[in-house]
């Protein structure tokens, strides 16, 4: 793989709540001059970086009731809504690992497509034209039974992606839940892998197993690896 | 301090997105045996806790924008009434961490007092009565001048509580951040510490640090250890 087609997996990727704007600001830069796919940052921070990548080939992705997903469903969609209003152009959605292992997986599907529905409605009457939404599974909690309802689940909801993890949880992506996702979902639904990808070797394995899109807050060294 | 003195400090804390409504259950029915101040939990889980505790005197606490509190504050707020509506007596709101290390300190303090304003409204119209909103300021991530900053935007913003920590960050209260809190707070506003808190001398250490509640899911068993 040519070291520009990797770029546009790459989620370059900044969720510690430590950071400032000022590295938002370098993300951004850094994300504009090695054409990664997006930014993943907070909602916080969305405005601000839409309006610094404007005119760049870099989408602006947020994150929805992260890490843990236990938020309300009129809540995690009217923050999805709010994000693409604010100018995210992607939404990693949290699933409510919680309900799912409860067995109320209803709810899990029916507040994941009340987010897809209202990402949609929003992205089209802004002329934001098709809004990204991927659900967020967190895999280190799922045996392979629970990973394969929540995928079919996010199927049903109508998800464009399937992220593996947050980063956050003891695990993050596996090449065994890379291929595990990418064979129980449909072939128009794609698997974001997250969570432990530091180096370009990291990276290739992941999309060796399967993934289009990786979340990684080593984008600029995987590049600078892959280009030496 | 009794053991039933010492149980009334306690927030029984049930935070992590894979544990079920079974394990919510236990969780309350524990927090009405050993009567605790409240149970902790995720906004999914408010309606329930706050219907399994109808009668006894323990309250309904939940957490908003937890643990990163770099959601919006037009979201903050609306979850943060909803969780009223839905039964909280108590809400734990994670400040904007990056924004207050960004310098945007009328941003950090006009969102609390957003939230302070949403419940109180809530609370009174629902006939709850007042409900108690704590802010957590994540002192892991702060020096000791952001500490006192911190604690001087939560007095402007009029919350009840300052806690000092998620539990999610790498570090818990400490003796020395619960003396911080206390000497540079209104004595009208109480000091909540949390993380990290495991026994019965832990309890005791930052209860006598000037803590009035202790955010724990050792709660059972710091109970054990005193009535033993």
């Amino acid at each position: 793989m040519q070291p520009e087609e990797l770029a546009k997996t790459i989620d370059h990727t900044l969720l510690r709540c430590e950071a400032t704007s000022a590295d938002v600001e370098v993300l951004c830069r850094e994300a504009a001059e090695y054409h990664f796919a997006a930014v993943c940052l907070f909602p916080h921070y969305v405005s601000m970086a839409a309006s610094l990548l404007k005119g760049t080939d870099v989408k602006t992705c947020t994150v929805i009731s992260f890490p843990f997903g236990a938020d309300t469903p009129r809540i995690k969609a009217l923050a999805a809504d709010e994000a693409v209003r604010r100018g995210a152009d992607e939404v990693d959605v949290v699933i409510n690992v919680s309900a799912l292992l409860s067995g109320e997986l209803g709810l899990v599907r029916d507040e994941l497509a009340g987010i897809v529905r209202a990402v949609r409605v929003r992205g089209v009457n802004t002329g934001h034209g098709q809004v990204i939404v991927k659900a967020i599974i967190e895999t280190c909690y799922l045996d392979d039974r629970y990973k394969r309802l929540a995928c079919h689940i996010c199927e049903q909801a109508g998800v464009d992606f399937v992220k593996t993890s947050t980063g956050v949880g003891p695990q993050g992506a596996t090449v065994k839940d890379v291929e595990l996702l990418r064979d129980c979902l449909d072939a128009g639904i794609g698997v974001k892998a997250s969570g432990g990808i530091r180096t370009a070797a990291d990276a290739e394995r992941m999309i060796g197993a399967g993934a289009v899109r990786l979340g990684t807050s080593s984008g600029v060294a995987i590049m600078e690896e892959l280009l030496a």
